[in-house]
């Protein structure tokens, strides 16, 4: 594998990130109108790690295009997932949003709906319009993107009033909502050039299994860590009602008075707080939270082995030093 | 002319609008979750005249293009309309349309918001994304239009609030909430063959003064009119606040004493029922009513003038016939 210290990668993912940021505030000052201009402006300046825009990044890097090339359709993917912010906070009630008020609560919610429409608009302006090898097949990559995505939150959302989710339909819907971005994003950079059917099989795969064993951790975490790192105090999906994996097989598993804790989070959507432990004792007994660890690693095995398939270059260096920053195995 | 008969012209849009539909509801099976699938078919199933598709149809024709090879990209142009419908909806509070429940009241607001994204999703779905001679051109028109009428409604929200709107400014908010989708349904069905840079010019300007005339003369319409043909009580606006072009007038022209309704108006977003007859005095005083039927009038001119300059031909015809029906000279 191509020799890099950490220290090179990390620069280069500095460059890119800042790359992609100069480029999309200079997009924002051609919005018209200051309706849709500062929402965009204040969700894009919200920050986050830019992962999709460098996963398109690093996707047209496995093709040998330039990473300048690829910054419009990095940018493009940015701008998707931070349009699926804006609607999902309006939709899930949301008040904050790394620590700042959503866009609802800071103008309202006709400005949240339109400020997301056009991001839409957006993201699909800055997608590749013009002769390449596989414009047709990137175009078509964004589109399924956006549409899998919307279909991922009405599972989200459906999830809220059902009682009978399975394990399969928690991963179809974290396929669908969290995946779907990440692995789309790898391959509209390699669309960019010509990649062989194997490379582009190869990315789907990385990118949908690191999806899912990153939501699988993010569940697990938040009920074994308070670390303010992750933003969430212990146990808050719990006290939100989020219908997690862990939830899931809990609501599968336990028998008799058990079920009083489960059948409480299922009724009211949601436990107090003084009800956390009760949950997280059931949860132990059951061996949910080891199980739900196992299910973790065997996802992040899966988007090692998909990695491990691609011929080495500086992308699959950079791409599995992203995936170990995602991924911890400490827990 | 080509000659035709009323009844064959009536003929030729009921076979369009009919396959235009039986088409639209197949693609509708396919939607994924019914979360999706029902508000979208609900929308849908609302009817309207399928304006927008049938001139994408007719835009095929005037470049010898099939109305059989035209249909998805004029369904495409079908649901971006009405998403367009149930995201206003959401914005404007709009508890009904065409006497049906709107989606967020029937269903809730989430709903309404994800089926909407969905629907952009299908719209750039159902756009060709095949090798034609114009195939980015028309791309590069749909993803104007949906970037256009987000900006359209953003200027609409944001009169809401403005005392200071012109009528140009006013103009300028329907040329991109309304003209905007019919002139690019238009270019886009012509972008399935090759039209002259002439041709796409007459269509964009036709387009552009139609829906202009349109918007101006449903302003009147509510104001003179109490058909419930047109779907509306007589002075309905006045009491939805909306800043219609004779309000914009009246409220420039105003002086003295009589500004104090149209001060009111201002202040309070609106006046109540019983004010509709001193509103309606003052603009008939001020002669803003009349005022208004000739700037309907004039843009009227400008639409037909566009059309005379394109080559007679079936889809001339039919085009002809629809501006006749939207535009009314009889008040």
């Amino acid at each position: 594998m191509t020799k890099m210290t950490n220290q090179e990668i990390e620069q280069l993912i500095e460059l890119y990130k800042n790359d992609v940021e100069t480029k999309a505030f200079e997009y924002l000052e051609k919005v018209e109108t200051k309706t849709l201009q500062e929402p965009f402006g204040y969700i894009l300046e919200g920050g986050g790690k830019r992962i999709r825009p460098i996963l398109t990044i690093l996707g047209a890097g496995f093709v040998g295009v330039e990473h300048t090339e690829a910054l419009d359709t990095a940018i493009s993917m940015e701008i998707l997932h931070n349009f699926t912010l804006v609607h999902d906070d309006i939709m899930d009630g949301s008040e904050l949003r790394r620590g700042r008020p959503t866009i609802h609560k800071k103008w309202d919610v006709a400005t949240g709906i339109l400020a997301g429409d056009l991001m839409i608009g957006y993201a699909c302006k800055l997608m590749p319009k013009k002769e390449l090898p596989n414009i047709f097949k990137l175009q078509k990559t964004f589109n399924d993107a956006l549409i899998e995505v919307c279909v991922g939150q009405a599972y989200d959302l459906e999830f809220n009033t059902r009682e009978d989710i399975t394990v399969e339909d928690y991963i179809n819907m974290v396929y669908k909502k969290t995946s779907y971005l990440l692995f789309s994003s790898l391959k509209m950079g390699a669309y960019l050039g010509e990649p062989s059917q194997e490379l582009i099989d190869n990315l789907e795969n990385c990118g949908k299994y690191l999806g899912i064993a990153f939501q699988i951790q993010d569940d697990i975490l938040d009920l074994i860590s308070s670390n303010p790192k992750f933003g969430k105090t212990q146990g808050q999906d719990l006290v939100e009602g989020k219908k997690t994996v862990l939830i899931i097989r809990t609501h599968e598993l336990a028998e008799g008075t058990d079920r009083s804790i489960i059948d409480k989070f299922y009724q009211n959507n949601g436990i107090i707080k003084n009800d956390i432990p009760e949950m997280l004792n059931l949860m132990e007994k059951l061996g949910v939270i080891e199980e739900s660890k196992k299910l973790a690693s065997e996802y992040m095995d899966k988007a090692y082995e998909a990695l491990s398939n691609i011929q080495d270059c500086t992308s699959k260096r950079v791409l599995k030093y992203i995936m170990d920053s995602l991924l911890i195995r400490t827990y």
